[in-house]
């Protein structure tokens, strides 16, 4: 019954438009009682998107069951449980693309739901880092940088009309996230200091013909967070 | 005119509740006509934000005149427009933030405003970077942890009841950002690599007792782009 409003709604959002389109349309179209509409969906918007509560319930039990070693990349696979669900049905999801250009609510609305995957993805990061220090700020960031990063390859594959693995896309631009971001840390390595920077002596680069011609040298262990080596090269440097 | 109905309108909204005042309540406290309200307001919503137009306008000029050689430090003092706005009037900032919080549709109307002012900044690394490569995709992760690092800050500011500085909570999170997304390119250094590094020699880090005990070593030119430096350790430990 839910399934069979979303699509005549969603037909009829195409055929006439969806400001002009009533819910007496849609349960017309689909012959049921205005009253089933409401028992599925709160607003006709809802209709329009139709799984994104699933695929946040998805995430969340995802997210709950995820290993502790790796946040960034738990966050990233959750990422792709909504590229999963457009990907599941490339017509609908193009249509509906081309659709919530052209509708000012259905735009607002989506802004909705994509915070809403961030805020989840954002908590469970938090929850990792831990409340003290930068913990709430970089979970913060990165959520939105996964985000933007998703949203980036899945646009990319709906503006192309939904051809070819979009998967490609998306695995491409979180993992340039990843690579600023973060690898999992290795476990129980707690003695060596994880990075350190050799003060910038003003050496000669070898070749270098421009700019000034400093460097800076630096040694890290394999498996260190990046944020934690830039953090280490940043503060060495001098340049904060 | 414009600022007598904006006070009017938020005087009740604190009074009454954003939903229980219309807008004839709105133009009978300011003492002016119904047509009035609609000349400066496109709705009530917009009432409640009378600055972010002209905030998005100044930022847009902003970038417009800012450098070439800096594109992440621009959009980071682009974002500190809209910090200065909050911060010009604590008072009603705070009280706007926890009238945010309980009303839906004023929640939605802030998220579309934020959207824009991260398809500004967007827009402006996109213009930078160009079209090739990931120019794209690096403008929006950018832009996004831009926003999400601003709002980090601001939002403890708002939250603490707008005491004290919170320029100081802002360039903190900005900081990070920048930190791991880039610095100014020198000008005009062409010939030496920005970056190197010597590929991983299994090597015994002093002091170390735990892990694997690898390490990489980094070479780079100071002023090279943070995201570069990740970008040549990553493709050297090659861990991708």
């Amino acid at each position: 019954m839910r399934e069979v409003l979303a699509q005549a709604a969603f037909q009829l959002f195409l055929e006439r438009g969806f400001e002009r389109t009533t819910v007496d349309d849609i349960v017309a179209r689909a012959g049921v009682g205005r009253r089933s509409f409401f028992r599925y969906f709160p607003s006709k918007e809802d209709a329009v998107f139709p799984d994104h509560e699933r695929c946040l319930a998805e995430m969340t039990e995802f997210l709950a069951a995820a290993d502790d070693g790796d946040p960034v990349g738990a966050v990233s696979d959750a990422a792709r449980i909504v590229l999963r669900m457009y990907a599941a049905n490339p017509e609908f999801s193009v249509q509906r693309y081309r659709l919530t250009r052209e509708v000012p609510g259905l735009r607002t609305y989506e802004l909705s739901v994509v915070r809403r995957y961030e805020q989840t993805l954002a908590g469970h990061l938090r929850s990792r880092f831990g409340a003290d220090g930068d913990g709430a700020l970089r979970a913060e960031v990165i959520a939105a940088s996964v985000v933007a990063a998703h949203n980036n390859g899945l646009r990319l594959w709906l503006r192309s009309g939904g051809e070819g693995d979009p998967e490609v896309a998306v695995d491409h631009a979180l993992a340039l996230v990843r690579e600023v971001w973060g690898r999992p840390t290795a476990p129980a390595a707690p003695a060596a200091p994880e990075a350190s920077v050799v003060p910038a002596a003003p050496l000669a680069v070898s070749g270098g013909s421009g700019g000034d011609g400093e460097v800076v040298v630096m040694v890290a262990r394999k498996g260190t967070p990046m944020w934690r080596v830039v953090q280490q090269i940043e503060s060495a440097v001098g340049e904060n």
